[in-house]
């Protein structure tokens, strides 16, 4: 009796510290709790949690619509959204933890990473489960940020599992501000190098090409972190990682929020801004490969997976910045990236 | 002489006729004007100074800025933009005549469709050419417009070479109106039926399967004709049926934009229309063949493949209109398309 009055007690207190109940329910995420992909899906609804509560300190007149959703196929996900307040234009923050059969198309792309995937009866079980953000401000002078962090589980023909993590943080301000970069990269180096000194520079590289419009040789911001198909050295110094990753993006990004927020603009500004939007278009719907998974993922929830859109994006035919203008300052830095930390 | 004062008047009358002179040079046209190809790139250039000036002639405030473009690994184009006119916010009818070599990408692509394409070395000398353009206007009572006519020839490795047309006009409307829809169609259906009466049919309904955005289950529009790789029953007679085809963009659709043009809207109308324009983006970016076969081609001009995007756009989490309004009506047939001409 004392124990489940216990259990009840840390149910309440989970209850109330995450935006909605989990995905896989409290009872089986406690029945299965020194597995992994318990303790993942726990870190990815912290993290939803603790990003909402950040942004809607900084944006009082809003407040996020959270949707829970099942996917018929197995698993469901929380959407939190907060869409045309004070600060911020649209910001989601996504928990998805879905499981079923791999689609024929999404096992292609998998392999076409060079997995090998041995299916049984053409069949793959598989979980996948992440936290997924975008968040696009109103002010040209806050940038945006992205962050996803994941974990994937493919069961072969064999009984054997294969599994990943995969993930990263980035930036992409409308205009260049070095302060803020610096502190951005920063924030994310330190939480790398409490693992290995290797991973910032390799997963800071990894975001600036993995980031690239190749049609317009720019990358879509400023970059950050960004790995996937990470699986050693273990299964728990990956998720430890991963965990300090996730804990870095509040301190990562909400001081430039507070740094900008009232900051002053002209309307040509926000113009530029608008076109920055464009191009944020063009490669999440072009290249960005969780995009691509989603849509071919039958009966996978396309609110939450085009929530990274941005309320508003415009395109101009033949748009070129002035020379040595602010806008052509930014423009140089996406088309060579720097390193901001050594 | 007056053999070469005859071709110096002809030269002079399509100077003025076209909005500038042809990729191919008006000399060496003449020298192969019995060829297909010099032919089609004729009636491409004749179109695009036929839909201009329509287009113009309805937006006095406004012109069409011309770039002619080069193209390295061979080949060019002609670009007219009209943007941020009164009745029109982004109009662009582009011509282009490219030739060169295959790229690895585009090659698979064409393989998937089932053509057979054995190369000599791994290269694949090919020329293609079109017109395409897409119009948007700014009054949501005015339907955006899309048309493209292209002509594709690629040389084996035996020498033999393989030719075939694509093309199509489609209509996407922010609201119905039946008038208009069937005044399309059926202007539609007269160029084809004067060639065969079985292509309208046809051709309407691979254009409503051509425009689906399968995330969204929707069309992007109320259709039109859309027709891919026809190479029969003969390279004359298909010549001549995507020439009556070219020839109806101006019937199509000029009447409907003389008829909505000064049509009074609400911000919510506009709305609306910028929520449309957000999906006309989806498929364009994700879906598209043309758009894909430009982005995958090397060399090949970014401004003028992604002018077909709107000037502006719009996402919102979770909209959805109310039962049995405007909005939910043009839904409808976008899930549902209909016959609109029997």
């Amino acid at each position: 009796a004392l124990a489940a009055s216990r259990e009840d007690e840390e149910d309440k207190e989970l209850r109330q510290r995450f935006m909605a109940p989990p995905v896989s329910g409290l009872r089986e995420l406690r029945r299965r709790r020194r597995e992994l992909r318990s303790r993942m899906e726990l870190l990815i609804m912290e993290t939803q949690a603790e990003v909402c509560r950040a942004l809607a300190a900084l944006d009082p007149g809003a407040s996020f619509s959270v949707d829970t959703w099942e996917r018929k196929e197995g698993g469901g996900g929380i959407s939190c959204v907060l869409q045309d307040g004070e600060v911020f234009e649209k910001a989601g923050v996504n928990v998805s933890v879905v499981s079923g059969l791999l689609s024929e198309e999404a096992a292609r792309q998998m392999r076409s990473r060079g997995k090998s995937l041995k299916a049984k009866d053409g069949e793959l079980p598989f979980c996948a489960m992440g936290v997924s953000s975008v968040i696009h401000p109103k002010n040209p002078h806050v940038p945006t940020m992205h962050f996803n962090y994941r974990y994937f589980e493919i069961e072969e023909a064999d009984g054997t599992k294969q599994w990943w993590f995969g993930g990263g943080t980035d930036l992409t301000p409308t205009y260049l501000n070095e302060e803020d970069a610096v502190h951005f990269h920063k924030t994310l180096k330190e939480a790398c190098d409490k693992h290995d000194l290797k991973l910032y520079p390799k997963y800071k590289k990894w975001c600036d090409d993995y980031f690239y419009i190749k049609h317009r040789g720019e990358r879509r911001g400023i970059g950050g972190i960004f790995f996937d198909d990470v699986d050693s050295p273990s299964k728990e110094e990956v998720f430890q990682f991963v965990k300090s990753c996730a804990k870095a993006v509040v301190p990562c990004y909400i001081p430039i929020v507070k740094k900008h927020r009232h900051d002053s603009f002209t309307p040509e500004e926000k113009l530029w801004q608008q076109l920055r939007r464009g191009r944020y278009v063009e490669f999440n719907l072009v290249y960005d490969r969780g995009t691509k998974f989603g849509l071919l993922t039958p009966g996978s929830r396309i609110e939450s997976i085009l929530m990274s859109l941005p309320l508003t994006a415009r395109w101009e035919y033949m748009h070129t910045p002035p020379e040595s203008s602010k806008e052509a300052e930014i423009l140089e830095v996406l088309r060579n990236p720097k390193d901001w930390v050594h």
